[in-house]
């Protein structure tokens, strides 16, 4: 079978913020199928920033992403485990069809289990991508492992959350509120900051572009100290949190979106305030949860999706044109929560 | 009763590297003694970096530090819970006598139980000094509490300590020793060095001052990563140390030398590798360990000297003329192992 298709093969080194004249497209004869080969359409790719850290590290030729895709006839064998048209999701190419080598990197998704209550893009959303090592690409349970299993939360306690109406922090603030805490967040532009107060039910927030001075304007905001920072973003914010820590205060570091593009951009905190005020700071990715923590975080997911008490935020874009756009448009903070692609129909 | 002794009073603000000159020394009538107040004479003083912190923070005349001391006759009320000859520790200044207000700050040793195997001085390294809160005088628990219950160790895992011929970095490397792990310390001069590999049994040392990458240094000598790091310094090390870290690294933080004298020696430890790597960074007092951990710690410390298998490793100066320069010292390498100034014979 001799099958066509596009591709964005990454065109130059990816250094300092991303352009879009960094990729390319392309149309390309997909090579003759092996018998251990699964093909793949894709239907929707999830975009995340931690993805420039696989193109500069991994020097491949071809971008990857968490996406969601269908079984295409191709090859397949009796057994393989796949039927056609099955839902399945997995770390694939910027790509219409992706060739997969031993079907076992990708989960097949169950209609009955899995889309009872959310669609293909919302399961995206909220669930883990693959079980391969590295990939970030859902927010769901990066969220909820780094919220309740990294940070372990008590009722009352005050969150602080950067990048707050981003994939991952638009849904560590709604699960805080839920389980109790006092929120606030902080995001880019005006916008951003009435949608967490107004729609995610953030108990207060702020565009950190406004403020000169990060270290008295969270002072203003947590007159009482931070407890828990779900840290996006590193930087001076992550120094100017740390100073306002409370004793025991507990740091999820998931992300450092001020530092991918800038590696001058690094946090100095200050090893006095975390060597008195007992701070920790812990690194963490989704994968560490899949094993043990998969099955709570979907029941609850699901069951707060189903009530109307959390709020689902996609942001959307269409064809495989667009992803560039949308990859490059996260550094610019564009987005307003996580950031999908849809490549093709169901 | 009209008690006259020396006192050291700071005589300017502390600001960088502390000097001698810092520092003076008087002949002070003690004050009239009021009925709650006990009168202490001071035989050891523990000498510790971290006392800096309190010179600058309190603004207070008289320096403080943790001490053995032995209660005067004074104006003892009866059923106060001391008697003449006592001996006690707690935070009291760098005197000859030291005044007591509310004797509850004070811990009386029980030379059966506190002297059966250790000296007074011995028990001054060993144990903590007082349960006031900041009060970080001694070494034991903090070396203790700082490895297993902040590090939570297995037994092969790969230890890195720096200052690790400093009073509390020895005790690391000696208990993760024989606790069964592979331990790489670091220190300021060849004499150290020599120490750490020949009289306390670590697998390896260096000095760091000899080394211009600290970086390609820690390479050579944790070829497959560090698993745990006790951190006593601070600044580029810790840099260093977080870049050859292996996943689910510990790194207890327990001192920052590099900073206590000059803030712009800040650490920038990389997020990115903190996050990938999930390694954990916590911050941690002795004090935090005094409740649940003080009994195993004293049994486990005291079972390894008796049987010789714990060196206890003392740096002791005479008289209370030589307590600047033993401060003064400590930012300049001088001690080996716990500084102590021996004030008056027992």
């Amino acid at each position: 079978m001799e099958q066509q298709g596009k591709v964005h093969p990454i065109t130059r080194d990816i250094e300092g913020t991303p352009q879009e004249s960094m990729f390319d497209i392309k149309t390309q004869t997909l090579p003759p199928l092996e018998s251990d080969d699964v093909i793949v359409k894709c239907l929707y790719i999830s975009i995340d920033p931690s993805q420039i850290s696989r193109m500069k590290h991994k020097s491949s030729s071809h971008t990857s992403a968490a996406a969601t895709s269908k079984i295409m006839p191709g090859m397949l064998r009796e057994n393989c485990g796949y039927g056609k048209d099955d839902i399945v999701y997995g770390l694939l190419n910027w790509a219409e069809y992706t060739i997969v080598k031993n079907g076992n990197t990708l989960r097949k998704l169950d209609p009955m289990e899995d889309f009872h209550y959310l669609t293909i893009s919302e399961f995206l959303v909220n669930s883990i991508s693959t079980p391969i090592r590295y990939s970030v690409g859902t927010s769901g349970l990066t969220a909820y492992g780094g919220f309740f299993k990294v940070c372990k939360p008590k009722k009352g306690e005050k969150v602080f959350v950067s990048a707050a109406a981003g994939s991952v922090g638009n849904l560590v603030g709604q699960y805080a509120k839920l389980f109790g805490c006092y929120v606030v967040g902080c995001a880019g532009t005006k916008q951003k900051v009435e949608l967490l107060k107004e729609k995610l039910g953030f108990d207060d927030a702020f565009n950190y572009k406004e403020k000169t001075d990060l270290n008295l304007t969270l002072q203003s905001y947590f007159p009482n100290g931070i407890d828990i920072y779900f840290d996006n973003v590193g930087g001076e914010m992550l120094e100017a949190v740390v100073a306002n820590m409370n004793p025991f205060g507990r740091v999820a570091a998931c992300g450092a979106i001020s530092q991918y593009t800038n590696s001058r951009k690094q946090a100095t905190p200050n090893m006095i305030d975390i060597i008195y005020k007992r701070i920790r700071i812990q690194g963490f990715l989704s994968l560490d949860f899949y094993t043990n923590d998969f099955k709570d975080f979907m029941q609850m997911t699901i069951d707060y999706v189903r009530k109307g008490k959390l709020c689902v935020l996609e942001d959307v874009s269409h064809g495989i044109e667009n992803i560039p756009a949308a990859f490059v448009g996260l550094f610019h903070g564009h987005n307003v929560g996580k950031k999908v692609v849809q490549i093709a129909q169901e």
